[in-house]
């Protein structure tokens, strides 16, 4: 039996979501605001539901500073729905596409690409398991490429690409699923940013897309209804009904968001959150970093004592002290300590701590 | 300022949830089971998630008591996304299906089936406004079509198809949106099933599709990865993330369905309630209903009094007395009164005696 205050879940997606916002819902949850129903009972087309949904776009439209140029738009299906939307949307056939593969995500998302386009390669780390981010001078990038398309944030190896890629004018599309909310970003440089919710928004369900208007209006004629940007974007995402409560529990986290001082100030903090690990990562003796120094990431700290038995063993002593998911992916191994916004400074702290001791019983 | 015990929410979906699902939901919210975790921050790999998604199925498999030859899928994108994803799977270059134009949904999916088949209308009411279903003798069936495509209730003008058609070894596709687990269904029958969340099920942002695996497999080359049945099949809907939470509900819901009597249960419990309006309105000689006898849907009851000022008088009333969202469709007009499983009996009954006042108050 586990206290919700008592414990500390490292999951890399759906994970931890502020306890204030979860306390928050439960108590709205069976009667919103005294309006007489729940948020997950309004019709999509009323005015309590459209006010909701106006504030979070606001919110959200604030938080990341999106220019006029751009439209949010809030769907379903994932951030591997938008794999196939963005070579619909954005490329026509017989295009060259160019594409950074930098982790699992990245990968798919190139093979999805390639029944549509010519896709080119512009980078891959995949020689050394994922464990770096390819620097600037290393892309081979396409002149006349249609797009070129990176992951910001590589969820299942822990790195994130320290710079926005220079394309020459080739519009940028970025899966910021694992990044997004927690550091600043110039969206006037992408054409297309996507995420999924479950990380640093709101719970599995909603993705967020954001879209500069002037790319839209140029899919493949065999593009399903529901992927064309450019009705999404006439119709406001309410084409058909929205994952209405996802929207609701967004602007929950972003009222949140602003309480820790905004991107920029969860910015900050999650810069100080990764660096308490990272920094006792470089004095262990018993757990080292899998990622590169300069390609790691803040949100997905990835370690490994390079013993398989012994990472395992380190599993359980934190799931037997109320920390959960520590284990790595399966494909990548060792561990993985997601840091998402939500993660308060005593969850790293803790771990650490367990580390600590772990290393000392460990001790060779 | 309303309780939500003293109000009753017709609205067409999103529509109401059962308040003992809402107040479970709020009391589970923060920390589900003293797991220490809510269930939207929990990984959709978890033990702990892994059981609310294969209890969920499996109760769903028994409450439409779904044979082994069919599949159920737990997707995102709403019916909408199913009008593409219908043609992309079952269809192939060149071929011709069969589509019932019955009402406004069938409408969109049919042009949108245009878009990649020949389509043949092989019945359409759209001469009288939607009021009624076609006759199985009315039928225009294409013996070599690859399905047959139609709506089995039609929330904005109140009608429901009587029959399941017999298309001669056709495959049936359809869209029960409206009415799942309001009727027992032969699944047998159908080559897919499916239906958005948001009436009967859970909360928007959930589609149950039920395939029939021997028709997957066959989707054409450029249907998108998330799209394709025969991926979502041998992935058990978990190729990426699933709206966890909202299946979460569903499983609250079906758990509530079986205090009900499952759906057999239901199925007369509905079938009592629209009783109560139908026959008021029979007797009535200010409200009369829109859609013809023989077609009625127990789930929206469609009437006006043939005065568009009166209408709207009456919506305000009802509104004014905690009644939600009687107000018809746009493209209908008049009122609408949706009485999905959630609706209780007294909503029914004093949504009539509101009737009754108005009625003797505006007596001609």
């Amino acid at each position: 039996m586990m206290n919700r205050e008592d414990t500390y879940n490292f999951s890399a997606g759906p994970s931890m979501l502020p306890l204030p916002v979860l306390q928050r819902a439960s108590a709205e949850l069976v009667n919103y605001h005294d309006c007489g129903m729940s948020v997950m009972e309004m019709s999509h087309r009323s005015s309590e539901f459209t006010d909701i949904f106006n504030s979070t776009k606001a919110k959200l439209k604030s938080a990341l500073n999106v220019p006029d140029t751009h439209e949010i738009l809030l769907l379903q299906g994932g951030a591997s729905m938008q794999f196939s939307a963005i070579p619909l949307n954005l490329s026509r056939e017989g295009d060259t596409v160019d594409y950074a593969v930098t982790g699992n995500f990245s990968k798919i998302a190139t093979k999805e690409a390639g029944r549509y386009c010519n896709v080119n390669i512009a980078a891959s780390s995949e020689d050394d398991n994922f464990s770096y981010i390819p620097a600037q001078e290393d892309l081979k990038l396409t002149p006349e490429a249609a797009y070129f398309y990176y992951c910001a944030n590589n969820t299942i190896f822990g790195t994130a690409w320290p710079y926005v890629p220079e394309t020459g004018g080739v519009p940028i599309c970025c899966d910021m699923s694992s990044e997004i909310l927690s550091r600043e970003i110039d969206v006037s440089r992408y054409a297309v940013i996507f995420a999924g919710a479950q990380k640093n928004m709101a719970p599995a369900g909603l993705t967020v897309v954001i879209v500069d208007k002037r790319v839209a209006g140029h899919e493949r004629p065999y593009t399903p209804l529901m992927l064309g940007y450019d009705l999404m974007i006439k119709k406001d995402s309410l084409y058909n009904t929205p994952p209405c409560y996802n929207i609701y529990l967004l602007g929950l986290v972003l009222d949140w968001l602003a309480e820790q001082g905004g991107v920029k100030g969860m910015e900050a903090i999650k810069h100080r959150k990764a660096a308490i690990l990272y920094d006792y990562l470089a004095e262990s003796s018993l757990f080292k970093p899998c990622a590169r120094e300069g390609s790691r990431s803040d949100m997905n700290v990835t370690f490994r004592t390079g013993d398989a038995e012994l990472d395992a063993e380190f599993v359980k002593f934190t799931k037997a002290n109320g920390m959960f998911n520590l284990k790595g992916h399966r494909v990548a191994g060792g561990m993985r300590a997601s840091l998402y916004n939500a993660m308060p400074f005593e969850g790293v702290e803790k771990l650490v701590n367990l580390m600590k001791e772990f290393e000392v019983q460990h001790h060779v």
